[in-house]
């Protein structure tokens, strides 16, 4: 089957190369912007591309929701397969697309969305069809977990790793995106309507990573914590949890061995048991490597089914301990197990509170000028 | 669809149930031994099964070879999708029962024969369709992952936790086929035929975890090492890799973190780099998901395809340096890089050499009455 590649960036040049090896697939036409047809197999009309019936599907990682939407639109309405990598679109629109997928027959998958090489969507698809997934969720932000890598194993602080970060490609000029958890938010809103059949689009805790210090790092390394940026998500009564925020873990946990760029992401099935998975979760092969395994799957599989339906998350249920970090004037707003205090800096575990309560509460202390750090103890 | 059961073990009762909830599949009659017949749905002839149009699948969680490979000869014959745990079965017949299923234009899946819950053999028949698998391997059998842990964690020695594992059901009374690694093998078999077309029947290096005592444990924590039972494959030329071995692994190394009963799986593709997935290895609800898994996706998948022909494994190539744990006599025999000798027992680490290099020499140690523990180093 002819395959064609909307978009010839990092991603979109992977999949065209992996193409030429896969069996039973072809590389077909490449879409790039008017004036970049620089090739043979470049052509910057959709028109043209879903005229030629021998383009059996189209693998869309240009990104953005426009002109994404249209072009998959198109294409899915033409009775062509569609895989994506573009966790913005599913987001946005995914329900209507996967609609139209089911009525034209054709599969709507976006494995590369979520977790990049780490084949986390489509194995939840599968589980989700005969098993009930209690919770799910993981590292699924690359660029933070590079960063929490190097600031423990080489005691660099936070500004250092971001522009180490962003030297090496692994972050953005602006890295908000990144450090702020949003990116990782978008892959469990994913994650959630693949898993419940609902997509969470408000509602959400998120907390980044822009808050730690070098000195939380040494504290968490003196009493043999690692730190890493967690998405969770689960089912919560008529809706769904789903936050971002840092989470302590023991050596012993398998977050601690995900190191540099990787991903690792997890569900717990009623019946299955707690499933992890790992590997890298962003850079031109291993995302293209997802997209060529959608589409080598072609055939039944629905990621997002009829069900599916937006809803507001609901975090009240979620309920940890967390390590806070604040000045000595903010430390009575939080009830410590235990605490100490130097340099008029406070260090404490809170009692388990919710996650809502927690979020709030930073951002209050935030909004008043205090300086604040919390990760859930894992 | 309905799908019949063949077996009411521990892995039958959890398929059964199971199937009662997965969307779109509905349970079967399960057949038992004659005389077993002690509810409607059981049954005791594989022709009344076949004989029923209404059935399309057959989950066969037997085990043994006979009459399972009759049995699922029969299935595949008249048309019948076919999904088995019995990793006997698929080493022993899975190549002619693969061509009949696809003669048929039916599916013959076997995820829970290797890895228990965790979804490997699915996800490593993808990559293969798109990827090229350079390694694979992992640790693939829980019940010396439960030994080797409680030796680390509680500091017994062998014969307590085999026991322990014993008593819990991890280990059977005679654990030979799991402590000595050939389960592990049979595992690691049907993972290169799943990935590079070819079964390895004989030429394997086999090494299992009899010969480790508390006093190897105890060495290894104070250099910050962990030792687990790990099966390795990959591609050697006309062949393939197989072996199994004790290694060595660092705290960072994500085996570290693969705890009791627990199985860990990986491979490597070309594209998609380092993918590792972990999960329960065995039990009845992981097991019996991983089934119903397969039944979920019945469809184009295949995992042992027309080309998957017998070879003999060549580990020649296969090269690590190795911890051992030998009386002095024997010493001399190894190229340490450094070694350590108290009580006439010599602890070192060897120069790079072949596994059956390493495996040939332990055989001439211990048929001249010494005594010998080796590990690669990870």
């Amino acid at each position: 089957m002819k395959v064609a590649v909307l978009g010839f960036g990092t991603v979109g040049v992977g999949v065209y190369e992996m193409l030429k090896n896969a069996p039973g697939l072809e590389a077909g036409p490449v879409l790039v912007r008017p004036g970049k047809e620089d090739a043979d197999f470049k052509v910057s009309s959709m028109e043209a591309i879903l005229a030629d019936p021998s383009v059996g599907a189209v693998a869309e990682v240009m990104g953005g929701i426009e002109p994404a939407n249209t072009y998959v639109s198109m294409a899915l309405g033409a009775g062509r397969h569609v895989v994506t990598s573009n966790k913005a679109l599913v987001a946005a629109h995914g329900i209507e697309l996967a609609k139209l997928a089911r009525e034209k027959g054709v599969s709507f998958l976006f494995s590369a969305a979520c977790g990049g090489g780490v084949p986390f969507l489509h194995n939840l698809a599968i589980a989700a069809q005969s098993d009930r997934i209690l919770a799910l969720g993981g590292i699924l932000n690359g660029t933070t977990n590079f960063m929490l890598d190097a600031m423990q194993s080489e005691g660099k602080d936070y500004g250092d790793v971001l522009r180490q970060a962003q030297a090496l490609g692994y972050a953005e000029a602006d890295p908000t995106a990144d450090v702020s958890g949003l990116d990782a938010l978008r892959k469990i809103m994913l994650a959630c309507a693949v898993a419940y059949d609902k997509l969470p689009v408000d509602g959400f805790c998120l907390e980044g990573i822009e808050s730690i210090t070098a000195g939380d790092v040494a504290h968490f390394q003196s009493r043999g914590l690692t730190c890493r940026l967690v998405t969770s998500g689960g089912e919560a009564g008529e809706s769904v949890c789903a936050y971002v925020e840092p989470v302590l873990f023991r050596a012993s946990a398998p977050e601690c061995s995900v190191l540099k760029n990787f991903n690792m992401a997890k569900y717990l099935g009623e019946n299955a048991g707690s499933i992890v998975l790992m590997g890298q979760g962003a850079g031109r092969f291993p995302t293209a490597s997802a997209v060529v395994r959608d589409l080598c799957g072609l055939g039944t599989l629905e990621m997002l089914r009829p069900a599916c339906r937006k809803v507001t998350a609901d975090n009240s249920a979620c309920v940890h301990a967390y390590y806070v970090r604040t000045d000595a004037a903010n430390a009575a707003r939080f009830s410590f197990t235990e605490s100490a205090c130097a340099d008029s800096v406070v260090r404490g575990v809170t009692e388990p509170m919710s996650v809502p309560a927690m979020h709030a509460l930073a951002e209050e202390i935030r909004k008043e000028g205090g300086a604040l750090f919390f990760a859930a103890m894992g």
